[in-house]
């Protein structure tokens, strides 16, 4: 059997990533330039031949746009899709909404990349009666209670659990399972799959667009540690542009 | 309870829809122009309120790009997803890829529109080694053998009992089914719901992007025979259309 593998894919820019607010789980949608991500992110799953044969999406409609969009570049868009929160993006809390370069300028560069970058420090609650709260939105009507704000850690208890339950054993058999999704729910899945410590996942920043691709054993051991980035030159262009984000 | 609905909703228009010719499995695109009609069966969706909780695609590229763009404009994109290839639009034989107007000059109006609406005669199968077989198509690999052609019976015979299995259950436990489909796989649903006979179906036309909507009791009886398009207007024009084609 040859090894299953997990397709990382994060979602091309969004209305807020070009306008530079924190978004969370607030559902704004992909700019042109990231539906062109998107497209490209199919194609390179075309042209390197890894095909997914299942695809999972967050509730978000950026991922799921970007899934739609790459797996029909890819003429992948007939495989079986699953959908569920637990791949949304970190909750950013009482930043959703906020701009990040005025937010960086009012509470000072450590605040700001401690709540960027702190593993078990959320920033402050955003009150259900704002209008960036999902307390109401009925995708989430099935949850105790909707996220207020979440840190990275949190977002660790709620995806790998998942991840491992639902994911994992596809993987195992052989499967290629494409994951679109979003940068720290995604960074919280690299830092499970690398077993990459509390600090260190600080300094790991995922490009938007381009496949990030881990091959799993049959027990589910990852066999190219790091994954493996379909373009690698514009991964590593992507992942800088990611990390000096809060610039103006 | 209130009643179960089934939202069933026919892909707007493919290339080959533009370029008149028959199109059966072969996976084409939708045109803007079918981009826009999906996108306008979502708005209908959202402007009456009838939203739906789950999404049935076929496995063909314009189905499942309707159903996509038409929840994106509903704000349920994020809704569960189920794709089956028994939704699929009923295969076509030997005339997936003509032209229909020089089909129709070739072999006679006669035959023509015994083709297009015999209930059990189909048209001559399909050679597996014609570009337009879907012999080899790797989504298709579960299936004993690929159709080389199909009449309305046989979309009946494959697209009911999957219905009454898989999607049924939901409407008579109250859902709102969206049904992305063709064609011809929804005429299939509609003589089941509706009753109607082998004969009477041939003048059954079913519009493009524009949603039918059928409500269904706790025991899965209909209670608008007939269904209730959202359009009204609309829909008496798009029936009328596709009874006319054929014409240059």
């Amino acid at each position: 059997m040859s090894n299953g593998k997990l397709i990382l894919l994060r979602h091309g820019q969004s209305e807020w990533n070009a306008s530079n607010q924190f978004t969370g789980w607030v559902d704004v949608n992909l700019t042109e330039k990231g539906e062109a991500e998107a497209r490209r992110g199919g194609e390179l799953l075309k042209q390197e031949g890894v095909l997914p044969e299942v695809v999972y999406t967050s509730l978000l409609r950026r991922a799921i746009r970007t899934a739609n969009i790459a797996l029909n570049a890819a003429d992948r868009h007939w495989i079986p899709v699953v959908r569920d929160w637990r791949l949304n993006e970190r909750h950013y809390g009482a930043l959703q909404g906020l701009n990040k370069a005025e937010t960086k300028d009012k509470y000072g560069e450590e605040q700001f990349m401690a709540w960027r970058r702190s593993y078990d420090t959320p920033p402050p609650a955003l009150d259900n009666d704002s209008e960036y709260s999902q307390a109401n939105d009925v995708r989430y009507a099935d949850l105790d209670a909707v996220p207020q704000t979440e840190c990275l850690k949190d977002v660790v208890e709620r995806f790998v659990p998942y991840f491992e339950q639902e994911i994992l054993p596809r993987a195992k058999k052989g499967e290629t399972v494409l994951i679109a999704a979003h940068g720290n729910s995604l960074r919280a899945l690299v830092k499970h799959l690398d077993n990459i410590s509390d600090e260190d996942i600080a300094e790991l920043n995922i490009p938007t667009g381009i496949p990030l691709v881990y091959e799993l054993d049959a027990e589910g051991k990852v066999q190219n540690p790091g994954g493996t980035y379909l373009d690698p030159e514009a991964a590593a262009a992507g992942a800088a542009a990611v990390a000096a984000q809060g610039g103006k």
